[in-house]
């Protein structure tokens, strides 16, 4: 498969509807890392390592060396968002970085404008932007996207593109009829069809031009069968949803380790206290379920009660999400997991984590970008699912469970690099290693 | 392979060095889940399922029903101690279990006494053991020891023995010259050589015997190239070091989590309470750092700093272990993590386990009493990798780095499960669901 | 003013709305302790002591020994509840006490038999009861419940009698005409006003009768103007609102503290999980909301934001109470304190308190019920300040500000009975220890 | 007492022997607090408020407007250290300020050089000074320190001095004979008697010159016969031992709250982690027993088991500090609660404080030297007990049992300024307000 894989020639435009406290930590993040002011921690294409052959080869080259992706001095960024503040002045009002840092690449953010949103307060009730497109119908709401993408193709000489969303969550809708079919979801846009939000209008303007999309927050954008329909006729990567940081991530971390030991689980409770924009999204009901039903998810795939009802049979799960302004984007976590053991005999864990809530984003954001780049490359199409890695609730092929496992998660990320560039795959059997051993004695 | 695997026929001795809380919180349970009075949670064996094939194809047996394990009704558990309190009055003392449990089983508890144990207070300086074998040689010892054994097999019917190490952690002994050699080895036992421990003494005998023999305590034992090439000329199965429990199980987990995504630590605290007999033991600085050696090297082995300056090459790791009466066998341990993200931005996590030690410890015993004798009849000998899932610190092939992650662990532990048995091993690839997808369209 | 209290003759029968957990947990706990099976640990009547005198004098009697409570000899019980089960069965299935304690006390809590209550689902969505008194008007009500008291009074020769009310939480009311004098309140009475609430109508039979009535809940109940004008009318001590255990037990402490360092506190988010029946009425939001005003309005009277604008101007706080059936009645509180310091830097606290929720409660209705007995016999009538120490929500003389300090609160507590008692108030001046030493030299 | 009070007219002179981490947030906190930059919060003195007269007085004035102390425009600094960094250099070192804050202030800082220090590796084993002051007899030092003091005196023109130790913690002392006369003492300086520590010779030499004395760590220093001696001989007003800043402070707000309620209590488990210098010469084990003897003695005098054995009397109390660079100055505690209530059941409570050592160190160490000037200018000389609100190990009159509850030292503080200043003592009765409501009625 290696020798199919396009090189990454040219610019790489990153285009992000919703220019807040996630994109502007990444955008700001990645022109420090340029200038060497800065490391890319957290992004697992720029830090990371991926074992190669046997163990006793010792050969962990970073991912960026084994596969060819993009290299963030051909990145340029764009992207939309309902309030017209340029990325640095949306950067100092997000309060992630230093003031010292911002100011260290401020000419770069500021030449970042944000092109108008599409946006539509019945969605978000608790943002009202001022930077907003104005259109008889939807479909005249895509057009206008695909042309902003097609001037900025033209104005960056971009020789790629993709677009990851970073906007607010919307809220909870159902799965629905106009979902179904491009056909239908193409009568939706010109009807104006309320179960078409803003965030599908998105996708559908980027896969109709090829561009991958990858979904960052819980809203159902691109996980309908209209859009799958149209990413495999226009042969375009897609993925969501939900970028998976803070404590769905520790959730993910723990519950495995959990199962792979039987230990049985019968509650689980999970605060969080945040005081971003997005905390203030969260603030009505309407849109905190649609973070809900990301978030419940998880538990339930990894530990499968249905096989293992003794173990995971009553587990009471629940996920709390609370605005708390003196915090900030220092989103933080408090977890109490009622484990049993032996005899059933009860035990605790309580975690609370102190996270940063766009700097565990901002590398997921990256990472997306440039794998969702390699995978077009690589003539790869529709869900990826091997990016469930990074991902809260992932979307699957239909019918299939999705896997949350964070470990899983990555032995499928590793072993698909491996594929895509011919190498073994790992099994963890090593076996081999005490055979020989017996052979040598 | 599948066929080259004895049956699991007639009685399975498990012979325990150590019969303190975790031996008869053991005990005591399996003769409680025999009655069906509780359930062997924690137990992978008895509890644990595992996938076969395909996702699609739903298969997860049971592990116990998918291999051929010793049924909990044909196990006789028998052991030695430095006291000579029975298994019941040995497990009131330690308060682990409820006494309401206890008295359902008493009977049976009662009859298990322990035999005189092999032990020297200075490898033990807390402790002062009453009920102890006395001979001029550790030779003799061995031998007794053997004598021993070959009695309860005899009076218990058993077709096969197992033991493993319950004892007490013995002070630190670094790797010497009597341990180079199974001749160098026996002329020490005939010396009395003060680098062989008592749990080395149990060590040899039960392997001359060609008994597998598992390690449940930080101490060196059969880690030595002695034990190793006697384990090989008796195709005995081996393995240890050091029960995988509480504060180090949370660190196998989530390591490997923060590491999946190159998230930095620059420091890890980890501080436990206990009140119990091991604590009591650890109180002492030389075999506290038995126990220090086997925690602090876990960290290392996961994040392979040498490969990873940047992230983890500050790392300053400390483990401390308080002895604290107030909260007897219920360990609770508290662990600070610092960690750092996208452009260094630094976080916090704060785990905090409120375990049992023993109902944790109890399930591990178990399944590797299983398992090895597994081993033993499948023909595997020497040290077992496989069984990494369980140790603190995995004994492995000499310049084999051992794997402490513990989901690699698991992988490798059911992959080995499944190629014993003749299935496919997973990978957690994937792409082929979505291969089958494209060609449906 | 000693001379003046009567004595604790004959029996004194503790009369309690709603015998649920803490109720049951009272009565068995006061039935071992007569058992001498128990401590009565939490009861500052019974287990504390009161520094009387100078320092150097060593005079620190029980409280009990020092002012004339009632002996728990003589205390009977009795009261109402929506359900029929006796006090054994309710506590079997409050699970608060252990099996083995309850059957130790099994016949005395038999034979307790809830009378039938007074109740409006109306004010308790969450509960449906079975056991309750019918009526055309709140005033026939009332006059059962006296009925239900005289009986009781008469059956169990008892010379007084005292009201603690530990039923549920109701929905919030607000003060309206119908408490403003007693003239409206009787009318409203016949007229089944609607903001007469149950808890109410226990209290204005209690009152009516000349019977103490101290409120657990944070229900208005007897704090308007017209049960304290009854209050007076009968030489009654009335007191509320509100336990304080657990979270806002540990606030009350904390707090304090922090101000008397003079420390700044800028957030304040406090969570809670239980499981009991207390935690699914509070599942209600009208019932929540009753509650939290009960808990929010701690802090801004111990920090007093208006005088020290600089250092809790900004406090942002934060109550949430979430039902999570895993725990039961062991309620668990999660606080995250962000303060700030010299030059306003800022730092964190976190309190986890695993806590019990009975357990915590049960020794407060002791007390209350055994002084205001004591207060009853000394002549006092009214509003009790002197027992805010007890309450979440003190209710206070109007217009006075409650004091929520519970360090305050108790030197009001103990200063008022050396005060009953002819003893010196206490002020810790202490200078004197050092004038006589400068005379010494 | 009032008019007795000279006024605080000229400038003051702060003394600090050891001008490391927090000496050098206060002088660089004091300076931007003149120039309006930031505010002196956890300051008694400058932020807090005092309760005057009746609850329905509303009378709270600022503390500093209350009594008359010195105003920090009046305040000079000075100061000794082992090392020649000036107050900049080292408070950049010391990095508990941001460098911007730092900058702010940056001449004023230089400005500050310390004079050469009295050291001695022998107390401090873990530091090694280079800026030492050189003499044959600790009376030579004695002398050279005085001649710097009157030296100070004079170049900045100051009408009153105080010293306040923010040295290192020394090891371990007994009180021994050469401590108990002035005349006993005087000869050990001639004759370099090792019970002579350092601090005692700074000590000595301040109490001389009649400059009142404060002791910031637990170093026996002044808490000695002889210095008592020698304070009352030259009218000097002394206190210690060891700044109450993080855990010790949280101990002795939470415990008294415990007890308030005759809570039982059965362990105590505290551990911090720091990495600054103070942690750093903690790490030495002399040097951590008397820090361990100042901490370990708060409980006991707090909850006096010999008075309530039943509650306290099997207390398990461990203080375990541990050396940890990476939180730098950002000291964290970690406390398990074992307690028990009701019937003996038990309950816990977790404290987590995120703490900055020197930010709550530096306002203590501003009070100090402003209440000790003032009790200088009262008249008041020897050991201040009503400080004992500033220390974890509060220096008393001899036979006195120390007062730890940090609620009765605020009590004992605010009575001690009231009857300064000739207002009412504070009892907290409040009894009045409910008989004028009597009244009234």
């Amino acid at each position: 498969m290696h020798t199919s894989i396009d090189k990454a020639a040219g610019k790489l435009g990153i285009l992000i509807p919703g220019l807040g406290a996630v994109a502007t930590t990444l955008i700001a993040g990645v022109e420090a890392v340029k200038k060497d002011l800065a490391q890319p921690v957290g992004s697992l294409t720029q830090m990371g390592n991926i074992r190669l052959g046997k163990r006793t080869e010792s050969r962990f080259p970073k991912v960026k060396d084994f596969v060819p992706l993009a290299d963030l001095n051909d990145i340029v960024f764009g992207g939309w968002d309902l309030y017209s503040d340029n990325v640095f002045e949306a950067a100092v009002k997000a309060k992630v970085l230093e003031p010292m840092m911002l100011h260290s690449v401020r000419a770069e953010l500021e030449a970042v404008k944000p092109m108008k949103a599409v946006f539509d307060q019945a969605y978000v009730p608790n943002l009202n932007g001022t930077h907003v497109k104005q259109a008889a119908t939807k479909a005249a709401l895509a057009k206008a996207l695909m042309w902003d993408i097609e001037s900025f193709r033209e104005a960056h000489d971009c020789s790629r593109l993709v677009m990851v969303w970073c906007g607010s969550t919307e809220k909870y809708l159902e799965p629905s009829e106009v979902h179904e079919s491009l056909v239908k979801f193409e009568e939706g846009l010109e009807n104006n069809d309320p179960a078409i939000s803003p965030s599908m209008i998105y996708a559908y303007a980027a896969i109709s031009l090829g561009i991958p999309f990858m979904n960052g927050a819980p809203n159902l954008t691109c996980d309908i069968p209209a859009l799958i329909e149209l990413a495999k006729l226009t042969s375009t990567p897609i993925g969501g949803k939900d970028f998976k940081t803070g404590q769905t991530l520790m959730k993910t971390i723990v519950a495995p380790g959990l199962q792979a030991r039987a230990l049985g689980i019968k509650g689980w409770f999970s605060s969080n206290i945040l005081g971003n924009r997005d905390g203030y999204v969260l603030d009505n009901p309407d849109n905190f379920k649609t973070k809900e039903v990301s978030k419940l998810s998880v538990l339930e795939d990894i530990l499968q009660p249905e096989i293992n009802p003794e173990l995971y049979g009553d587990l009471y799960h629940k996920v709390r999400i609370n605005y708390y302004p003196p915090h900030g984007d220092n989103k933080e976590s408090w977890d109490n997991i009622d484990i049993f053991g032996w005899l059933g005999y009860s035990m605790q864990i309580k975690i609370n984590f102190l996270c940063r809530d766009s700097i565990l984003a901002a590398p997921i954001v990256l990472d997306l970008a440039l794998f969702s780049d390699l995978a077009k490359r690589a003539g790869m199409s529709g869900t990826q699912e091997w990016l469930s890695f990074y991902f809260k609730s992932p979307q699957t092929a239909p019918g299939l469970r999705p896997e949350h496992d964070i470990f899983k998660q990555l032995i499928k990320l590793q072993n698909t690099l491996r594929h895509m560039m011919g190498e073994d795959l790992i099994t963890h059997l090593g076996l081999d290693y005490y055979q020989d051993l017996v052979e040598a004695l």
